[in-house]
C-alpha cells in the first residue's frame, strides 16, 4: 500500500484579532480550500493567531521593569519593559547576551524571548507585544472540541511555533500544544528488522508535524497560518505536547 | 491559490546492500507508486540505505581500541571497539555518561554516537556497525545526477537521519545532506506584514522537509526509506545541508 500525507495551507485566512472565533475562521478556510474534513485529519495552527484570538497582548506602557530587567537590559540591549515581560513568562534564564535571551518558558519550552516577539503585530494604542497562549495544550483541546462539533468528526489539532536550536542554523517548526494526537510516540521495546531492540526510544511526532506545516506556512507572512493535514495516522497512544518538554533534571544541556 | 505539499513513501523498497544502485531502486519504487516525477520534486532518502549502498560498514573485529576508547568505555558502558569507531568519526566529545555519548561528528553534526548505530543492520561475518556516508551532500549530488538523468527532470535530493535534541524529548528527522534545494533559507531584511524587519532570519528548510519525511518513514522498519515530495517550492538560493551546521564558535551551547 502506498502511504501519503498531504499538507494544505488554507487560503484566505484573515487577520485575527482578540476574541475572533478561530473555529469559524478555520471552517471558512476549509470551505475555500474545498476540503471535506474527515476523522483523523489534523489542523496545524500558528501560535501567533491563537495568541491573538486569546488576546495575549501586553502593552509596554503598562509594564514597570524590575531591577533585574533593568540590569539584563544592559546586557541584552532591549527595552527593559520588554525584558520584564519575558521574565514574567519565564522560569529561568538559560543564556543572555547582546540581542539574545534564551529562557525556559514557564511551560518548560527552552526558547528565545519566551516566545514573545514583535513581528507581524499590529500596534494600536502604544507599543505592544504578544505572549504565547496561556496553555497551548488547552487551546488545542478547545479548538478540537469546536472543530469536531462543527465538522461532526474527530480531528487532531496542533499549535506550532518556530524555534532556534543549539548546534544547527535556522529555525524549525515545533509543537507548543496538541490535542487528539500522539505528540510523543514511544517505540521502546519494538524490535528492529533483525530482532534487536531499537536504540531510539521515542519519536517527537508532533514536532515533525509542526515542522512539515511550518514549511508551508512560511515565516514572513501571516497569510497562511492554518495547515490541514490528511493521511497522518498512528496507532500510538494520544498524549499532549507537554510530553515533549524534557524535565530539566534529565537534560544534559542545562 | 491553495498550496499543498504531498509526501509519499515509495512502496516495496528492498533491503539495500553494498554497491546497490540506489537510483534504480528509487526508480522502481516510483514505478510502484505510479508517480510521474516532475522537476521540482524532492526525494528524501534515509541515511541508513545510503550508508549501506556506500558500504560504510566497519567490522568490530578489525578495530583496535585506543587507550582513550578503553577509558571512555568505562563511563559509557559500551564495547571499546565501538567507541573507537565513534571517536574515529568525531572531532569532539560534547557529553558522555552511562549509555550516552554526544559528539561532534567530523562533518559538524552534534549527535549521539556519531550517527553510528546497530539497529536494522544485518550481521554477517562478525559484528559490524554502519557509519554515516563519507559526505552526505556529495551523496545527494550523485543521487540527484542519476535521478535527473533517469527521469529527464531536475529534482532535489535530501538524506535524512533522526537526531535527539537538548530540552525536548523524542527524536526528529534532520537533514544530513541535500542537493538542488535551499537547505537554509535566509529571510534577513524581509519585512513582516507591518513593515518592521523580521526577527527570525533563517529557516532550516531542509530540516523541516527531513522531519516531514521522517514522520512517514517511521523508525522501526526499514521498509519505507524513500519519500517522494510533490509541491515544495522556494525562490531561495540553493545551498547544501552543510549550511545547517552552526560553527562551534557561534554556538551558545558548546
Amino acid at each position: 500500500m502506498t502511504r501519503s500525507i498531504t499538507y494544505t495551507a488554507l487560503p484566505g485566512i484573515p487577520r485575527v484579532g482578540p476574541d475572533d472565533d478561530l473555529v469559524r475562521i478555520i471552517a471558512d478556510g476549509v470551505t475555500r480550500a474545498e476540503i471535506a474534513v474527515a476523522s483523523g485529519d489534523v489542523f496545524v495552527v500558528a501560535q501567533k493567531i491563537v495568541s491573538k484570538a486569546e488576546n495575549r497582548y501586553v502593552y509596554l506602557d503598562d509594564v514597570s521593569p524590575s531591577d533585574r530587567a533593568l540590569e539584563l537590559a544592559k546586557t541584552v540591549g532591549k527595552d527593559p519593559r520588554h525584558i520584564e515581560v519575558v521574565l514574567s513568562e519565564s522560569s529561568e534564564i538559560i543564556r543572555s547576551r547582546q540581542n539574545v535571551m534564551i529562557v525556559a518558558h514557564r511551560l518548560g519550552f527552552v526558547m528565545a524571548n519566551a516566545g514573545i516577539d514583535e513581528s507581524n503585530i499590529e500596534q494600536d494604542r502604544g507599543h505592544r507585544v504578544l505572549l504565547l497562549p496561556e496553555n497551548p495544550d488547552d487551546s488545542c483541546e478547545r479548538l478540537k472540541a469546536g472543530l469536531d462539533r462543527h465538522f461532526g468528526v474527530n480531528v487532531g489539532v496542533l499549535v506550532n511555533d518556530s524555534f532556534g536550536r543549539p548546534w544547527r542554523n535556522g529555525v524549525v517548526g515545533v509543537a507548543l500544544g496538541t490535542a487528539g494526537l500522539p505528540a510523543l510516540q514511544s517505540i521502546i521495546g519494538k524490535p528492529d528488522l533483525f530482532g534487536r531492540p531499537m536504540q531510539v526510544t521515542e519519536i517527537a511526532v508532533a514536532d515533525e508535524l509542526a515542522a512539515a506545516a511550518s514549511l508551508l506556512m512560511g515565516q514572513a507572512a501571516e497569510g497562511q497560518p492554518v495547515v490541514h493535514v490528511r493521511g497522518f495516522s498512528s496507532p500510538a497512544r494520544i498524549n499532549a505536547a507537554s510530553a515533549l518538554v524534557r524535565p530539566k533534571e534529565q537534560d544534559l544541556f542545562r
